[in-house]
């Protein structure tokens, strides 16, 4: 009946709404059943129990056997770690993969039939499934003693694919590859000819004494090639060149052009690369996000422009302002926008909206929200008001940092004057009197303020909650400090009593002070444009973090089942300091080249370095003589995380940086109104609006939606 | 009377058109007289007698006392250098500045009295001579043993102020200061933050064998800050961290938010401002030299128009084409502009020549130069033309390279198969045969490539000039080890006769034969692309390394004042080995930092290093105990030219790139014909011509011209 398609459409322009807002796609099927079937995979708790499923597969690769659940890291004092009983993680993995068995069936059906043959991600998806079922039934018939477990490798791909964002990105990278592999290729040439040269410069002469650089990076093909990969990290620098620089200072020409043509010219070059193609990845990106909005608005428009009510004598087709106030009741979204359209929507005289009007209604889910702190109180006394004036001032703000500054040095005086004393001839009393001062004036100044913004004003600022969080903590510290050891004298040094001793507890509140100084930040103008250009990097990062994650995850595993049998005096490799291993290597990729060269005395070294991770290295390149198979893990390992990677990671920087300083220099700083600024409204004024025959045509190609018109 | 006149605006039209040609100012006088002193001034002989005074101030460094004129680096086999007596580097020093004080005359009578004391650089070139004559004065006065010598420092001033590309560039970069100060600041700001956590993190506790992070890295402030900025350089990377990881894991948070703020964000963040703060830079350096060629034209146009001959009727102003005939005689300029210009004035059927024609016949200037090959001989014998076909092909060149790889491929694996041989056990005859089968058909090669296109179209192409060069040292070098060794057979293993042994003779053919292999480059579209933005950033930053080179040299001449104590066991640091430690340290700076870690037993590692570099460096640093002051120096010469000028480096390749990039995607690539590209070229396309309100505004406020209208 009319009533019931009526009821149809209603529902198809409520989903259709949100879609716009959440940015999704609008191709899945519209039938009533469907429809709920899809805001019901939509709703908060189901995304949050999918999220959750993904979060606890990924987490129990610290609990599996090997498990890494030990406090300390150096391997003479640690117990043995628990592993958990055969089954326990497995069955929790069988519950997540049910978890992801539903998820991929709601998904498949709701695209249907046809576009489910074109989405690549979703075969993908079903066919970890099963290989993971697969690989988890031979796991449990082997009663959990197999060695390899390709399932552990293929999890991080369940997050990669609930992603919309870190599959877009993906796409991104991808396009960059042919250029990064030709720049690679050239780095391939470039390393093998100098090879070729060095092999010939440094050849083995009949004088033992001379040829020193043979006997120690030019031995042979492989060492040659170790020798300068190495050199191209600068991880050997300098010592790779004296010998042949001792005996002929000529030599270094060749050390020198190979780092100049290589460090400088080809590693760059692979810099300007990377950001010449993300260039525009950040405005394509959010292009794209335009284009959905506006196409889910629009499909809503189309939906209920079919309406029976509507007269259908008009040449252009119009929706009633009573369905869409029905269909905006229904529709999940910011109660700012939802009041803003519904008033908008009063105000206006007319009782039917062209498409642009109705487009134009929803234009209000792209604007700023504008946030407008709360006013301060009105005193009737002069007295009070003259206080509020003086506190209210920004001056009295910079007082306030001129107090931490001078905290800070008090600090920094006591430091470097008790840096070389012993613990016991330590007098806490200078510290602990000053301190209990500047606290006080901490005090004083919070609500010195709070008195004169009133309370919810005051709070109502970023800067003033960190504030007065801090103050409020190192109130309790102090309170604490004294309720244990008393007040400050001079000769101040009782022993340890409670939880923490005096000095650790002084200590504390120092950092605590110290971190509490950072408030200064927003009142210098630089640093402000800097830290909010970090901040947005960060959000922008998100999507390559994820992806950093998922290579992070599959090597670490992969690291872990390759180098398994290598470790055995230590039992096996844990994942968390494999993870935390290819953390820092990644930084920190120098440590392994000099493990690398140091083959001789590793014993010498391994007397320094307790911690496990080390330890474990050393095991594994030296002692089992895999050395060959672990340099090739590590040479993709450093590419992948040093070279790619951080390029990734600058050429955003750059991008972002770019447009917020463009942007500085464009607009005026708005007083007492805050901006809540998303990615989309940074491009706003470069972003092309989609045309009505573009959204139309997409519309019309909808696998699902049949058009009246 | 009015011959003279004429004359005299003959002459000026001539200055104006030789000063467009070069990009030179056209604010000088006027006169009959200063014209000529200007084009003497200007003349190749007078610039290049400046040129090489500038050099010859420069290298007296390497020589002078304490001079650094020995063959090997080795302290141990090294022979007292030769010290130039007291007077012989003083006189030529003496004679270097009376150049440069008629150089400094000149330059000021031509720019004339009111310019004069504009000009900033003249000023400081006037204050340099005076303050370097004087030091001269009171260093003969000494005997040459006086400890400080100023003028050395001054020296690099005397090649900053010849060239006008790198006043322009200081320019810039002194423009980009405040930001990089910026930089810095928050880097200062961000490390003293971290030191004081530090400090208070790793405070001295009363268990011994805890604080092994205490006694290591953070003993007192100084060290403390060492340790955090040596971690900035990434030199004790995980070093510093061991300690405090092995007593708890979570200290390492501490490390990785350091790095990862300090290096990831904040040194990335100094790309991005440098990078942006240069995008443009390039652009607007050719924008305004393209002005200063308009307006040079302009005024040889004003200036000729007011010939008497002109008839003075016209509301336009016209110069007749006589004169210009005349001018163009006189004109110092490339011989295929001159042809050009004179057939189109021929061609133009009119008499007289408005201002936007006159500029118009000068756009030949600007223009690509095409490079036409010479045409192929033409052969009347069937069978020749076939053969000129078949050899003229490229696949034949493709063949040539397939042969060069194979090459390679051989010496790889005879150099893999050698490797671990000794020198007696060697057998040469194998590589003997193969290179000399491979040299024959690289003869054969090209003399039927020569065949194919004549000497003349063969030599055209760079590529056969590159290939035929190294085809004839090749085989003059292999005739020359026949004619000493004869043929090779098996067991070819002759002793040591001539200058060379046959390894050393059959090594060089090889490492010939390697490089030769670099001429499959212009074959792959890539590597094409590459190598050329390289070529041009390299003509790109002759400017920036002129000012590196200033930078270094000041540097070093204060090194070797400040430490000249310091090493007295080794008599005094020379220039040379300074000059290239700093060379080395912007690229190794972690060595430097490697030996301010390892103060304890420097003694052991002193005696892996023979280098008298190192050895320098190690008196300096550890011996004398003049650390501290070494430190500043190093952590100074670090900002500069490891962090500054690798970003401006990175800045300019990314400017560089970029458009290299974009043009390759907008036009088609030209079969048979080159053009020789110049920057000005790259951005023709977004170049902006002056407009004539412009030009005649800049023309009468000439200070020397006075324009009849």
């Amino acid at each position: 009946g009319s009533g019931t398609d009526n009821d149809l459409y209603i529902n198809q322009a409520v989903v259709f709404i949100e879609d716009a807002i959440q940015y999704r796609s609008i191709n899945h099927r519209v039938d009533s059943k469907s429809l709920w079937l899809y805001r019901w995979y939509y709703s908060r708790t189901c995304q949050w129990i999918l999220s959750l499923t993904i979060t606890i597969i990924l987490a129990l690769a610290f609990i599996e056997n090997p498990s890494s659940l030990t406090v300390t890291s150096d391997v003479r004092y640690r117990l043995p770690a628990w592993n958990p009983p055969c089954g326990l993680t497995e069955s929790i993995e069988l519950l997540c993969f049910l978890v992801f068995m539903v998820d991929v069936s709601v998904k498949s059906y709701l695209i249907g039939w046809e576009e489910f043959w074109k989405n690549k991600w979703l075969m993908a998806y079903i066919l970890t499934l099963i290989v993971s079922l697969t690989d988890w039934i031979v796991s449990l018939s082997f009663l959990c003693a197999e060695d390899v477990r390709i399932r552990r490798i293929l999890r991080p791909f369940f997050l990669l694919q609930n992603s919309s964002m870190m599959k877009k990105t993906l796409k991104s990278i991808n396009s960059t590859l042919p250029e990064m592999a030709s720049v690679v290729l050239l780095l391939a040439v470039h390393l093998s000819l100098f090879t070729m040269f060095a092999m010939l410069l440094f050849a083995r002469t009949k004088d033992g004494q001379q040829d020193k650089e043979w006997v120690g990076y030019f031995r042979n093909l492989p060492d040659s090639l170790t020798s300068l990969l190495v050199l191209l990290t600068t991880a050997n620098n300098p010592d790779v060149m004296i010998p042949a620089y001792s005996k002929n200072r000529a030599y270094s020409i060749f050390f020198i052009l190979f780092t100049v043509l290589g460090n400088l010219f080809l590693m760059n070059l692979l810099t300007a690369i990377i950001y010449n193609q993300f260039r525009g990845y950040l405005l394509k990106s959010v292009q794209s996000s335009l284009f959905r909005r506006r196409l889910g608005i629009r499909a809503a428009f189309e939906v209920l422009s079919s309406l029976k009510e509507t007269p259908a004598n008009a040449q252009q087709s119009y929706v009633s302002v009573g369905a869409l106030l029905q269909v905006l009741q229904k529709v999940e979204m910011d109660c700012r926008c939802k009041q803003a359209i519904t008033r908008s929507l009063k105000m206006c005289s007319c009782d039917q909206l062209s498409a642009t009007q109705f487009q134009k209604l929803f234009e209000e889910l792209d604007k700023d929200a504008i946030k407008q702190h709360p006013p301060s109180p009105e005193y009737q006394s002069h007295f009070m008001q003259k206080m509020q004036f003086a506190f209210g001032h920004p001056y009295f703000g910079y007082l306030g940092n001129v107090v931490a500054l001078a905290n800070i040095i008090s600090i920094c005086v006591v430091l470097v004057m008790d840096a070389d004393k012993q613990p016991s001839e330590r007098d806490d009393f200078f510290l602990g009197a000053i301190n209990c001062f500047f606290i006080l004036y901490y005090l004083l100044e919070m609500l010195l303020k709070i008195l004169a913004l009133g309370l919810k004003r005051y709070l109502s600022y970023p800067s003033n909650r960190f504030d007065g969080l801090l103050t409020v903590i190192l109130l309790v510290l102090e309170i604490a400090t004294f309720a244990v050891y008393g007040f400050p004298h001079p000769g101040w040094r009782p022993e340890f009593m409670g939880l923490l001793s005096l000095w650790d507890m002084v200590r504390l509140v120092n950092m605590l002070i110290v971190f509490r100084f950072l408030r200064i930040i927003p009142n210098m103008k630089f640093m402000a444009l800097v830290v909010t250009t970090l901040l947005d990097l960060v959000k922008n990062l998100r999507a390559f973090a994820g992806i950093l994650v998922v290579v992070f995850y599959a090597f670490a595993i992969t690291g872990i089942m390759l180098f398994k049998g290598a470790v055995v005096p230590l039992g096996n490799i844990r994942f968390f300091y494999f993870f935390i291993f290819l953390f820092q290597t990644s930084f920190y990729i120098k440590i392994v080249v000099v493990y690398f060269k140091e083959k001789c005395d590793f014993m010498a070294l391994f007397s320094d370095f307790q911690a496990e991770v080390i330890y474990c290295l050393l095991y594994l390149l030296f002692v089992n003589l895999i050395c060959r198979w672990a340099k090739i893990y590590f040479v993709v390992w450093w590419l992948i995380s040093s070279v790619i990677w951080v390029n990734l990671f600058v050429a955003l920087l750059l991008e972002n940086f770019i447009h917020k300083w463009d942007r500085r220099c464009h607009r005026e700083p708005l007083s007492d109104i805050e901006y809540q600024r998303t990615v989309e409204l940074m491009f706003r004024d470069v972003l092309e609006e989609p045309t009505e025959e573009e959204l139309m045509e997409k519309l019309h190609q909808h696998p699902h939606l049949q058009l009246c018109r």
